[in-house]
């Protein structure tokens, strides 16, 4: 297999985007990708779109050749992925592997979700769909309540904290005060706002929960052997994993890990030859401020039951020994479901070519972590500097 | 790139099939399909599903991973893919690519759509996100609509006649009537029943349309040097072809040709060195009777302007010039939007093997041709028997 460089992104900013539509914020944050990496739409050889509630929440689906036909990229092979919150991550990792296997030389990937211009009762419905409906939706449990049960569990198991969930949630509301394209740009919060906040879930307070919201990221693929040919600083995707986890609370064994994570991350690490050590920035799937900390544990960058306190002293910081979702994470950069997992690189490439505005010092190799419902699925991409 | 072969497939029946949810009738079919094949599910590895309006019919989307959960497949990837009603020939395209370039031996790929349980009105809603609800679907045109402006044009443009039309739907009716998995099995219909049902869009009758069903179809892929490994008689995929084109109606060209099916139908014939005239049977995209004349010319398997009068004369029946539709195609074996590209890959596989109940005689290479909207993707497949 080839390797593949990552050669431009495009970021839409990330809130409430008043009448936009889903393909037009695609072709925003395409257009971004293609000017970042100097090509032209003619020079795509295929397309793929991670989308998660367009039909649901939008009536739009068919939505990868709505784009491609919007933004000229002619009859190429254009595919929607679908993997409800892994959606990016997914539509990525297709992109990764068309190129590294040979079949196209350079592809575009984005992720997009339209969202708050629907009512909270009919995005909650939305989102219960990535749940297994017949299996454990008719228990009437809703994202907040599985991430709630998640969180009673691991405090238990671990004796952590609600400071350590709120120092999550006050780590993510600080980067993203630096990420002018954040959802919660120039809305800062105070750790005790946060620990007051109302209760969503027990334990689980406004805080703890990612905002829904509006946006799209895309980021262009190339062969690595051509990726001198284009503007700018080529991003080598080092490693890919995607697996497939219990769809259901009920039939996890463990409340405290999520098994699709764990084998995504060996798949990637394994293929990059490099270890959680090795990582120095890390944007992870922080749906919940629990989710942060459980992820820092299956990635294996902090021992199992340490994410709390290692958070609380500061190791995740910007500066820190990792710098984890230095954009804002899902909690204060936003939570477009279908634009998330290519929100992480869009990041994770500006912080490896060290044009961010809101740098890692020394970042050389990165991973993104995108996990769909509750563990049904994962994707996990190493990203290395060159 | 590797020869790839199909070793099993496997499909409920179509129709309505009340109580029976969409992990349901996915496990069905996928267990078929690994019965027919010989092998367990911890062989398979990994999973691709097509599937349009799970979100917006039965609020279930994560299908891939659900599904995959439920066969007991284990950790290894599940995508859905979607493309509108050509999501089952896109997840097909997609298992072959993988196998192909060799990142996998064994890969299950399935397409499912449930449809009765929701109202007309619903079900039209959601066909209508197959459409660009900015650019076309706010004129308040359904697929009938479309549909019947393309009818329209073609009988303008060729002096085709609406007992051109019948005669589509007379054929495959017909043709259902030898397939026991068909919507329309046991409910034959006459000339003069399809010619005076009653209006649907004009020209478009009753009996032109496709219904609304449920079902869902599976396939298991193997890398061709492996496939003697398991059971029953391979059917190797010669060729594989997906492009884009236009997504409204207003933007194309020419209402009588879609150029993303000549592209795809290209792509595919040239890969598998096959021609038009070597193509013993086919499963087009007859979503509408309209769509079938359309679909033989753009595939060169008749000159243009004359499927009509040919499909006539009888060339398109079994025994025929060329077999079209012998499963009764969409409009009588019925169209579960999602399923449909894996029912034409299920019905080619058994005509090619020699095994169907209505077989095709000296079926040797076979032809699928699944269609998204009005053209905005489409996927062509070229099948051979060994």
């Amino acid at each position: 297999m080839r390797r593949v460089s990552i050669i431009g992104v495009g970021c839409t900013p990330f809130g409430k985007l008043n009448g936009r539509s889903i393909k037009d914020l695609a072709l925003q944050a395409c257009r971004e990708a293609l000017a970042d990496a100097g090509i032209a739409p003619h020079q795509i050889e295929a397309f793929y779109l991670g989308n998660f509630a367009g039909g649901m929440l939008a009536q739009q689906e068919l939505t990868a050749a709505l784009v491609a036909g919007a933004l000229g990229i002619g009859s190429v092979p254009s595919t929607k992925v679908e993997g409800a919150c892994a959606s990016g991550g997914i539509a990525l990792r297709h992109g990764y592997m068309m190129v590294a296997a040979g079949y196209y030389d350079v592809v575009l990937v984005a992720g997009v979700e339209k969202m708050t211009q629907a009512s909270t009762e009919e995005v909650t419905a939305a989102l219960s769909a990535a749940a297994d409906r017949q299996a454990e939706g008719s228990t009437g449990l809703t994202f907040p309540g599985f991430f709630a049960a998640m969180a009673r569990r691991y405090l238990h198991e671990y004796g952590a904290t609600l400071d350590h969930l709120a120092a999550v949630a006050l780590k993510n509301r600080e980067n993203a005060q630096r990420n002018p394209r954040a959802h919660f740009y120039g809305k800062p919060a105070t750790f005790d706002e946060i620990r007051q906040s109302r209760l969503v879930a027990d334990p689980l307070r406004l805080y703890d929960c990612s905002p829904i919201s509006d946006g799209a990221c895309a980021a262009v693929l190339a062969a690595g052997e051509r990726a001198s040919e284009f503007r700018g600083t080529p991003v080598d995707i080092l490693g890919s994993g995607q697996a497939t986890g219990s769809t259901t609370l009920q039939e996890m064994d463990d409340l405290c890990s999520l098994e699709a994570v764990v084998e995504a991350a060996r798949q990637a690490y394994e293929q990059a030859g490099v270890g959680p050590e090795d990582i120095d920035v890390a944007e992870v799937h922080d749906c919940f401020s629990i989710a942060e900390l459980i992820a820092l544990e299956d990635l294996g960058l902090m021992p199992r039951g340490e994410a709390g306190p290692r958070t609380a002293a500061g190791e995740t910081r910007v500066g820190g020994r990792v710098a984890v979702n230095p954009s804002g994470g899902l909690l204060s950069k936003g939570h477009p479901v279908g634009a998330t997992g290519m929100a992480q690189v869009f990041e994770i490439v500006r912080q490896l070519r060290g044009d961010s505005d809101h740098q890692v010092p020394r970042a050389r190799i990165g991973l993104t972590h995108n996990v769909g419902g509750t563990g049904g699925v994962a994707a996990v991409h190493i990203l290395g500097a060159r």
